[in-house]
């Protein structure tokens, strides 16, 4: 195996602990405790166990977590009355509505009506316009995580070949504004586009997020190439009846004797998320308070 | 020579048209008169041109033009007191402050100044949102006019290979959002591209938005690909002593023998954007208004 495994889990340790420095360093200078505050709503198992993560994480770092559970049939109004306080609450300086919500709710509106300077999740379209901008927002967490390890990993991507694999809002596309502000020249490929693998092959910079297991080969990687892996499956284990097996979008064992480095599912990418999580509301705290915002936690 | 030349003032000419009929609709069947307001600060005389054109284009459609000069001396608190006044006015739809404005403004927050569903620009960080978003809002005029005379030209770009030189907010990176819209695979390249001529020849699609006079030249042409030209570079012309020339970014004449459809300059994107921006301000009427927007206009 020719290629360095980025290792996504202490990657995103290394995160939490700036920002647990941070935050330390807030509570101490400027007696300000940052706040995250986490709306669910229902009772979707998965969705309690990701709460429950960030709730954990976010106290781990020292922050303030603010959980609102909304039983499954609340309203619109009810739910818009409760990110209106929130907005308004000096304390949270982030706010974050687990999705999916139930089908009688509509994430865009949910997302709109959360205060843009609150959005750690950066899915607001003042956020999304912000970026697209290349001015100061709040960035999606999974792209950003993406950008810090290749920070890490690459250094200067001036004029490095990206292709990011992938057009959602959540990710493809921020991933991609992002590659653009580093000046990598940017490919956006996705189901439409013809010959992927001669695409991915001129990549110095291979980004996937499709959610197709093993769908980019070993000969898809140009050698010597980066390669992040954002896709996550969860398929019958092959040896272990009845039990799974995540998979990346990235035939891993292929693509790493090729590259010159690869993040592994699990592992890689999926830590880094709710560290961004952490970093972004940080950010948020620092500049509601008009404080200098850390570095090396933003994009 | 083998490529058929787009042309851009005949195909404004039909898009005038157009927004000339759903102006005379709206007036006999909803008595509404799609207003056009253009805030002029200070007398640049290359902006007074343009304010100009605007004004009898609108007139000519049907719509109603109002103008506002203000000194050039005119504080940011007035300019915003007349922007305000315009937002609040039902009888204006769209809203454009002509640019460049003096040093002591700043523009970007004077296009936030205007409200989005009147930014006929499409300059604001929320219909960049928008855009990136793949939601409704008002997209810049050039990009625009690139899209239509692209969809006239090409008809489905899906899968097709796109190229944008240049990521400006105001030209590059919406141009890039609206083919992905079209799912083109799409490539932004700019300074910092590698090869540029390499990436240029994989283009199905080729735009080309700079503004260095005939810096693509025959060779970074694929064979019969569709040729965008964006920039205007005014140099001495090498005939006429005293007399200028206008370039666009592509060697026409070679670029013309190798493409199957090219855009020329003068003529070809230039007049697609005042035509857009009576375009955008119908567009914006028809949903200030609650009504239908017309077909063929948008992005």
């Amino acid at each position: 195996m020719a290629a360095s495994i980025i290792d996504g889990k202490a990657f995103a340790a290394t995160v939490r602990e700036k920002v647990a420095g941070h935050v330390a360093r807030l509570k101490e200078e400027n007696d300000i405790t940052p706040g995250l505050a986490v709306v669910l709503v229902g009772e979707d198992p998965a969705s309690e166990v990701y709460v429950a993560a960030k709730h954990k994480n976010t106290v781990a770092a020292g922050m303030a977590s603010f959980e609102h559970k909304l039983p499954a049939d609340a309203s619109e109004e009810e739910l818009f009355a409760l990110i209106d306080q929130l907005n308004a609450d000096p304390k949270v300086h982030g706010i974050l509505c687990q999705f999916p919500v139930p089908d009688h709710l509509n994430e865009r509106r949910v997302v709109a009506r959360i205060d843009p300077s609150k959005d750690v999740d950066g899915l607001s379209v003042v956020n999304a316009g912000l970026l697209a901008s290349g001015e100061k927002g709040l960035v999606s967490c999974t792209p950003l995580g993406c950008l810090m390890l290749l920070r890490d990993q690459v250094g200067n991507m001036s004029g490095k070949n990206a292709v990011v694999i992938g057009r959602s809002n959540l990710f493809g596309k921020p991933m991609a504004q992002l590659l653009l502000q580093e000046s990598c020249t940017v490919t956006i490929a996705h189901s439409r586009t013809q010959d992927l693998a001669a695409v991915c092959r001129r990549a110095d910079i291979l980004v996937a997020a499709v959610g197709r297991a093993e769908m980019v080969k070993g000969d898809w990687v140009k050698p010597g190439a980066t390669v992040i892996d954002v896709g996550i499956s969860r398929i019958p284990h092959p040896e272990k009846p009845g039990k799974t097996k995540l998979l990346g979008d990235v035939d891993f064992a292929e693509a790493a004797e090729v590259a010159s480095a690869i993040t592994p599912v699990p592992g890689g990418v999926g830590p880094m998320t709710i560290a961004c999580l952490l970093a972004n509301t940080v950010t948020a705290c620092c500049r509601a308070n008009g404080l200098t915002e850390p570095e090396g936690l933003t994009a």
